[in-house]
């Protein structure tokens, strides 16, 4: 087996046939009727429909860098983190990544995964993508821990986590990204049952921000009706300096890292607050974002303008004050989702954000900002860090190629 | 405190002051810099920002019947059931259901609701509808259990059902529809607030269909990759025929009763099925939707037609033979979501549907084709219903007026 020849379609039903069978006792309902015939699908492709703009954008998965970083965020999100099963050594993982790269080429791109079972749900890509990512485990498994990215580690404990496993961890994750929330069950589905040899479901954050077509060109809202994402990097030179390792070996020049942290939102006791103290709080106008220096979203702040009352219009703590990077190498990408969870009998809601950024180092730009947050930041009142996760977003692939074959191949 | 009388603000703002009262222990972590300004809102509303057509479109709210019923279905769902508390008469009830029929109104033509602590999330109304539904315990609370149209009752036990309380039942439904997930996310937020000095929160189930646009005019998808919704009478006379009670007393007239049923889908069985059997179970084609007798969507079924086994090409026990009806008056108006929620560590899917079925008389159209599912559906080896709720969706209401005024005034 070379590094570099893509999925073959007899080896690869073999893996998902084995995958099947792992899946045991959940087989045994199977009505009398019903017969394994997982190539069927291979030889009956789906009748190909036409479509609208939505559902028929395709975001491009071969390439130098992965898709769904520096990709305008769609709509809806999984991020679907796995714990690889005991014995998944390097050359398993080449045959899982190889497998996951085939299917998500194929369903980004419009066209069912090899053995899809249900091919018409493939057909839409509404700009799905799917970003692979190494967590510090997927390196000790594999036996090359010394190219790991250093950043790449379990973040330092803050006194703000309320960290639970559940949510935390992983040694692989899938963030399955598209416009269209039956596109990202189906390839959820796709990804989950051909990774059943190689691993379990660790956690899954599902999130959603405004649909395609809404609101477009405007920095996204969170349920505390904030917009969220102002400060990112301008895409070009700025994000591409913020994000991408620009050199050193193949398996890690044109990578990137991400940084996901579940934060539980207080819904009860921010909608007790004024605007004037959540503005307070956030540093920035809740309608037009712009900070409270500022008449527009993009305005610069200024630190030093102080008010009639002899303090910094700007407070000090406020979330703009301590989240601030001037850099751009400094600088993360934010590309986080909400997510809203049953509210308990009570009506307390469950809701928050899926934090996810994007940045070369996380030693040098998440954490520095992440630190100055959690000692000090007035929104730290009504939201708490319930998850935590790290993990390497090695390059892209070429066509025939897959997600992970520098470091593994 | 006549019945026609809209909300007005300032009883309004009393009730809402002690529902957050209500709500007790979970104010109690509020930070010393917050205060209690629930009018703030109300005094800066947000600025209104120019949107494109998705997040602009909007359904109306007033008028002879309810939205949400008619509506082409929106991308995304939560049908929330309450419980009324202890007390909750008809004059709470009619307290209730004006302040929430005020917020819909609001709400769903793109504004704010009164004192909306997130205002800004109430700009996009994405063709917002929230629709009313009452439970066989809301008559009873109000005293009027002889105005109860008699089939919105418990649904009678069938074999196939595995019914959980957490997805069963309810005194009082909202289910709020929109095509954009943070629009539905901020309705649920306001509606569940301002019930709780009035009922708790007893499920909610969240749904989704095609993204808005991403499919015009197709017939949804489930999860099993079916066409959903292929029979369902069409728009105009049909569908007024099947879902909308014609005549009676003014609380009966431009009424409909809802059914929802959570099945649960067993992904994992039918994924060992091959296409053909899948085909013979449902009757169709998976891809076109075709009768397995025609070769379009909307072919009439042949089911006399025999195959060269000398069995009908259509078994007799397949979805569509047992499902169908040939008169409007007997039909369903079915307006399904699917859901997916997180699989298991194994893989495991949790998938399905919120199958909702809109009719003018359960017992006359519902229940006779559940019978002959129950009975008899070979999709019933992959399907198992885990929940079901029955509601009145009494009629509409004018301007200034609220829903179940008809009713309860």
């Amino acid at each position: 087996m070379t590094g570099t020849s893509p999925a073959r379609p007899v080896s690869r039903r073999r893996l998902l046939t084995g995958g099947a069978l792992a899946a045991g006792g959940a087989l045994s309902g199977a009505a009398a009727v019903t017969a394994l015939r997982a190539d069927d699908a291979d030889v009956r492709t789906a009748r190909a429909e036409p479509v609208a703009r939505i559902g028929a954008a395709v975001e491009p998965f071969h390439g130098p860098r992965q898709a769904g970083v520096a990709t305008e965020a769609q709509a809806h999100a999984a991020f679907v983190a796995f714990t690889l099963r005991p014995g998944t050594d390097r050359a398993a993982l080449g045959r899982m990544l190889r497998l996951l790269s085939d299917d998500a080429a194929r369903l980004t791109q419009g066209r069912p995964a090899l053995a899809d079972t249900e091919p018409e749900l493939g057909l839409l890509p509404a700009r799905l993508t799917v970003t692979f990512g190494f967590g510090p485990g997927l390196y000790t498994a594999a036996g090359v821990d010394d190219r790991r990215p250093p950043s790449v580690a379990d973040l330092p404990a803050f006194p703000v986590d309320r960290l639970q496993t559940r949510w935390s961890g992983g040694d692989l994750l899938l963030q399955i990204c598209a416009d269209d929330p039956l596109t990202v069950a189906h390839a959820q589905r796709v990804l989950v049952k051909d990774s059943r040899p190689f691993a379990t479901v660790r956690w899954v954050q599902q999130g959603f921000r405004r649909a395609a077509g809404a609101e477009p060109g405007h920095t996204q809202r969170n349920l505390f009706g904030q917009l969220d994402g102002t400060a990112n990097p301008r895409p070009g030179g700025p994000l591409d300096t913020a994000v991408w390792v620009p050199d050193g070996p193949d398996w890690l020049r044109d990578s990137t890292t991400l940084v996901v942290r579940r934060i539980s939102m207080d819904m009860e006791t921010w909608d007790l607050l004024g605007r004037t103290d959540r503005e307070l709080a956030v540093g920035r106008r809740l309608d037009t974002g712009a900070p409270l220096t500022g008449t527009d979203e993009h305005d610069e702040p200024d630190f030093a303008a102080v008010g009639p009352t002899g303090l910094t219009v700007i407070p000090d703590f406020a979330h703009l004050t301590r989240a601030r990077v001037g850099e751009d190498r400094l600088r993360i990408l934010r590309r986080p989702y909400n997510y809203d969870g049953v509210p308990a009998a009570d009506g307390t809601a469950d809701s928050g954000l899926v934090f996810a950024s994007y940045q070369a180092d996380i030693a040098r730009q998440f954490l520095p900002i992440q630190r100055r947050l959690a000692e000090q930041d007035l929104l730290n009142e009504w939201t708490t860090p319930i998850g935590s996760a790290v993990f390497a977003i090695p390059p892209g692939c070429p066509e025939g190629g897959w997600v992970g074959q520098q470091l593994l191949a």
